[in-house]
């Protein structure tokens, strides 16, 4: 079991994971750009240091980047002169995948890295709004490549099924982000298309006296910050420009379905989406979506050669590494599928 | 002022607004196409009748239609026999207003008729449902045409401005039709076409695991009966089909954009939509949307000729109607604008 752990960057989610941490009984070292949460987080019993090159020279056993994203690249390149990639593996929190891979890549750090992204947050930041119960019952995508070592792999993910007791799924960094473009990017695009339409509408104060439930949901995110909006899309970009070019696509031909009157083509688009209807109801029913009790538990073996694509076909069935049982066969919970 | 109200169909709708009518000491007298809910009606004060043409016999001041909109013509067409236009203003409270209207000239019943829709309900249905707390501070749409005589408009919205004590925008049923194509029909395509995105996805249940707030937000009101759904759109069918392309024409231009990495085309983009955030952010400030006090409250004069226009400019300046202080002078609401 992984006994110590380094933070990068005492944020929400940063602060969050390392107050838990501690908790749990692991010990944590931190590094905060600047010393205003130190006290605070001392208190939790987390060991703050000066600089990131004491955190590296620390050398916990994984090293979580949770800073903005932005400043990744100079992260990354103060810590590859001095990080001991012996002991140390290098994980990080980030949203998008392939960007940060990349970036890990370019500053020759990729031997010693394995990707993650926990599903965890609120709508505020800062180490003051940390809480180690956002990581309750949450998920994680733990991203890896074909050159990824298995062992450091292990480490990062029983760390987060084991003492924080999290869920994981493993991606590749592709299919990673082309979800979170689904799921977040493109929903945040359309939001504000909708609120621009409204807003070029010279019946606008009309349409807004109008707006009702259905309004304030499609139009919410478009409230949130633009900026970070705006930087969360770009640097999924490649993977929005898709799927927004398939929405468009979708929209043009029930426009012109409905110019023509196509009786069998609307059934077609309002059955399409049936399948996630019936998941949804499924999962309302059953309070949430896990098959209660061990009966929705089973055992996986990994291959040693092509355990990447062995439990990415795990997570595509819907299920969800809750523990290690040994090094190579974990138990996974079978959800409710699409 | 109105002493005599008929309703047609004591649904959720049409059952609340005869309860609170009847609260308010108006006479209400009801037809319904089965009399299950007769019992509880009559409990209520709500004079239940066996036939339409009994219903139109009554001569109602002012007559709600409230029956399902796929029945309107038939209901129609039973009333244009029967119906004593010299006494008896024809009203509905139909979600789109082109239609209706339509429906209403083909019965030759346009020299009577005078539009409404109010924003309230509920996600539930039938006269058990029905409860006149869902018109507390509701807003009707009355939507008229050129045609449209002013005493009977008055009659309506007197209705609603006294005794029901909502407020009212008038409107002619384009406005009407294309505002709720906004806020209400679009999206509810747009929702649907990202869950059927999702559903053809063969990594469906990685994104539906990933999937946080913005695509419960975005995908609500794509759970929602689909057949009723289609229905909506189908009505309102020309205003959607040029909204869709509208929208599909600002993802395409996005995802150019987005490709292009056009820094200046991608800030116009998330500017675009500030007039809305700021207009939500200074609702979410005062609480409601309601300058508060008289001091929101102006008096417009109602001129006899071109009314219909003074009074849809005002709702584009988003004034609301609260109550009527002559026949020719309306006390408006100022309220918040995008």
């Amino acid at each position: 079991m992984v006994k110590s752990v380094g933070i990068v960057g005492l944020g929400l989610i940063g602060g969050s994971l390392a107050r838990l941490l501690v908790e749990r009984g692991v010990e944590v070292v931190a590094w905060n750009h600047n010393e205003k949460p130190y006290a605070a987080a001392r208190r939790d019993g987390i060991t703050c240091l000066t600089t990131l090159e004491d955190l590296a020279a620390a050398k916990p056993e994984v090293l979580f980047l949770c800073n903005p994203l932005k400043v990744m690249p100079e992260m990354l390149q103060r810590l590859a002169p001095v990080l001991d990639r012996n002991t140390t593996t290098l994980s990080d929190v980030g949203s998008v995948k392939g960007m940060v891979r990349a970036q890990v890549e370019e500053a020759g750090l990729a031997d010693c890295f394995v990707g993650a992204h926990p599903m965890a947050g609120t709508e505020f930041s800062g180490f003051a709004a940390s809480d180690p119960a956002i990581y309750d019952d949450a998920l994680w995508a733990i991203t890896v490549d074909e050159t990824t070592d298995y062992e450091r792999f292990l480490k990062v993910a029983a760390l987060i099924t084991d003492p924080v007791s999290n869920r994981i799924i493993v991606l590749d960094d592709q299919t990673h982000d082309r979800a979170a473009a689904m799921i977040s990017h493109a929903p945040h695009v359309v939001s504000t298309a909708f609120i621009n339409e409204l807003s070029a509408n010279p019946d606008r104060n009309i349409a807004a006296a109008l707006a009702a439930g259905s309004w304030r949901d499609m139009t919410r995110v478009a409230l949130t910050d633009p900026e970070r909006t705006r930087a969360m899309i770009e640097e999924d970009a490649d993977n929005v420009e898709v799927l927004l070019r398939d929405l468009a696509g979708r929209l043009t031909t029930f426009a012109d379905d409905l110019h023509a009157h196509d009786d069998a083509a609307l059934t077609r688009f309002f059955e399409a989406g049936q399948a996630f209807r019936d998941y949804k109801l499924r999962e309302r029913k059953s309070g949430n979506s896990v098959t209660s009790g061990d009966a929705g538990r089973i055992t996986i073996a990994v291959p040693e050669s092509g355990w990447q694509q062995t439990l990415l076909d795990s997570a595509r069935h819907g299920e969800h590494i809750v523990r290690f049982i040994q090094p190579w066969q974990v138990e996974v919970e079978t959800r409710s599928k699409v």
